[in-house]
């Protein structure tokens, strides 16, 4: 009976392996709740209608709950990215740990273990929670440098989990107790700190730390597009690869704006993610063996389009905001007096202020960049009738894209844990 | 030329009227934007992990986009519900007329010319804006009265468009000016006015009016399943059509507790709409040639699950309260003295004020009933940790869901005039 039986499992894991896809790219806009996701499509459109479909809107499959493995119901970036990473539910804070604080092998692990090269891309450190989730094990995602080492201590095959680590976060991996980036070098890979550099990196393994900590904010940023260059640079690094690559993509500063409850910060980095997709998008169309998957670990802010009882929603005020809310804060603050303050203010938003919000917003300035930011973070969001309900994340089913190889494999509802399950199943099958 | 192009095209419209549903069974939760599904899952859950799908969760199929045809990206439900009745976009306000406020034809008048069967069931009055859409056309949804003689007078094939009308509203339908349950009566239509009398509506056409305006909210009402009753009832009646039928069904108070902020109300409302849900969806099951859809009109009140910095909701709070605000309101108000008020509070909320919190409460006792119930709703809020940006509508793309006969058709994004537009092929095709 036993050996009957053997046989067809045989022959289904075979028909799955054949069917699995080469290549996996796992894009995660941090904080990207659904109504991020309606906001850029309005923010996008130029008074056309019908309103054009954004790229988000022609990969939409369904959606996906995110609740962490305790009763609060409202997950962290690190419980988030552990379940996207692993399949498993943790505790917030948990860099793929389970609650008993035993390791949980990740995607990214298995992937090396079956011969396949890995990257990891973020606007954030790089040894960020999210991306921090696919290649280490942390009982905390407050411990950076632990998280770093691990990134060259954990060895698979002898080698790091990541062939490719494209992102923010030089002073983790050039301490005063330890020179990672040194090690990486005479490990052999590639490594650039600056975008001048970028042509320099030519093939993996590579590592690129474009800033002490974080990107600049997309809307502050010198360098345009920033996480579609690094997108772009990773495939191009990963796709020689033999057996195929992983390569998860993280929108990490989304998830920041929305901390500050700064929509204009928000819809600059969306448009930014929205450029490294269509760049997946394309690479999967030139290699159609290869699956691109898109999600968000959680929503950020409790976003809504409309606020205050009216039935409207002003992008065209948020367009006309052309720095950050911390920005704005430090252009205020260092202002020489009130009236330069009140011009700069006008010539970063384009919103005219009453007298009485003039006299608000001066009220603030002198005070740390905190309390000038969120005056002016709170007036762009009441000219825009952009609502929000707290510093810290919401509960709400989250969006689900795919496009590609077994993409629909990915539909309707289901958990954060389904879709690092079905991602393992294909990797396993290789 | 012209000959031999008509052949395939008549090919085509016979496939494609094989493959359309008899039966359409389209479901409306007002305002049921997509933090009032996730809501309801974890308000409905007991503890057990993994959680347990919802009904929403199980059908569910993708997102659609609700912007009105103006500026403000903010629909109101007459907007709305125009678009999903016609597949033409029109201004707020508009009951099935364009900007130039020309009658766009229903889906149920083509139905009706088809020679299908028409049912409309409503938590709300049966004249309020998403039933008046799909039966009748006005330049205002405020004209309730204008929308009622509509219902009897606007005609197809000598017949008015909907058999069988179950909801609230007798005093729209039995006026000074005109008795339009008398005409209904004089036509053939059974007629009843309260839940005794249920069991003699025993064929179509027929009319119920359970109330004077709106059905008691959900949360309140001593009938229990009030929708999941009339839904079952209407599909009861409409069952036997020859060439099929085409039913709407509102859950029309989602709505009107995300205006108050009242989420035990919204909870309540989305049990009794779930139950109605499954309903239809066991008729599909037993009906396999019928088409179940479920989509919301847009979202209301800019709901968040989580709130003010805090990493948690709770539903537990949230299922302690037996009352919608309003109700509170009147109920405190009633209380003979301050500690009878409290008592009361206690008991229909389960909520342990602090003494700041009971003064906040006694100081709004004697006010109108909203000064009342904003306080009310506002501590439950604030316990839950539920979060609301606006008391109007915002313009976040809302679920949609499909069962049974072509279902396939209903995935990823689209438009609410999508969905019309697919519904009315299938009409247009029998
Ligand atoms: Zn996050
Ligand atoms: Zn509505």
């Amino acid at each position: 009976m036993r050996a009957l039986l053997l046989l067809p499992v045989i022959a289904f894991a075979s028909t799955a392996a054949s069917a699995a896809p080469k290549n996996i790219i796992y894009m995660i806009g941090d904080g990207m709740g659904p109504a991020y996701l309606t906001a850029y499509r309005y923010y996008q459109h130029e008074g056309e209608h019908p309103v054009a479909n954004t790229i988000f809107d022609d990969l939409l499959k369904g959606t996906a709950s995110t609740s962490p493995d305790d009763d609060t119901l409202v997950t962290d970036s690190a419980a988030a990215a552990t379940a996207l990473a692993t399949g498993v539910k943790s505790y917030n804070g948990a860099i793929s740990v389970n609650r008993q604080h035993i390791p949980i092998g990740t995607m990214m692990q298995l992937a090396k273990h079956q011969g396949k090269a890995n990257g990891v891309v973020a606007s954030s450190q790089v040894n960020h929670a999210t991306p921090a989730s696919f290649l280490a094990h942390n009982i905390s995602r407050q411990n950076y440098n632990q998280i770093a080492d691990m990134y060259f201590d954990y060895r698979i095959n002898g080698k790091p989990v990541a062939d490719v680590i494209l992102g923010g976060g030089t002073q983790f991996f050039i301490r005063e107790d330890r020179h990672l980036v040194n090690e990486f070098k005479n490990e052999g890979y590639q490594y650039i700190d600056n975008w001048q550099q970028l042509d320099s990196l030519t093939r993996a393994p590579a590592l690129a730390l474009m800033a002490d900590v974080a990107l600049p904010a997309a809307l502050n940023a010198t360098e345009p597009r920033q996480l579609e260059t690094l997108t772009s640079k990773a495939l191009q690094l990963l796709s020689p690869a033999e057996k195929g690559f992983m390569l998860m993509v993280e929108g990490s500063q989304i998830d920041w704006c929305g901390h500050d409850n700064d929509i204009a910060c928000a819809m600059a980095e969306m448009d930014d993610f929205a450029n490294a997709i269509a760049v997946a998008k394309a690479y999967v169309d030139a290699n159609p063996d290869t699956l691109l998957i898109i999600t968000a670990d959680h929503e950020t802010g409790g976003m809504s389009l409309g606020a205050a009882g009216k039935y409207l929603w002003l992008p065209e005020v948020i367009k006309g905001v052309s720095a950050t809310g911390r920005k704005i804060a430090d252009e205020l603050n260092a202002a020489p007096d009130d009236n330069t303050a009140l011009a700069r203010w006008l010539a970063l938003t384009k919103i005219q202020l009453t007298k009485e919000e003039q006299q608000q917003l001066l009220a603030a300035r002198g005070k740390e960049q905190k309390a000038l930011r969120e005056v002016a973070v709170k007036l762009v969001a009441q000219y825009s009738y952009t609502g929000w309900t707290t510093g810290a994340h919401t509960a709400v089913d989250v969006p689900v894209m795919a496009y590609g190889k077994n993409s629909e494999d990915f539909h309707g509802f289901m958990d954060n844990t389904d879709i690092a399950k079905q991602l393992i199943k294909y990797i396993s099958s290789h």
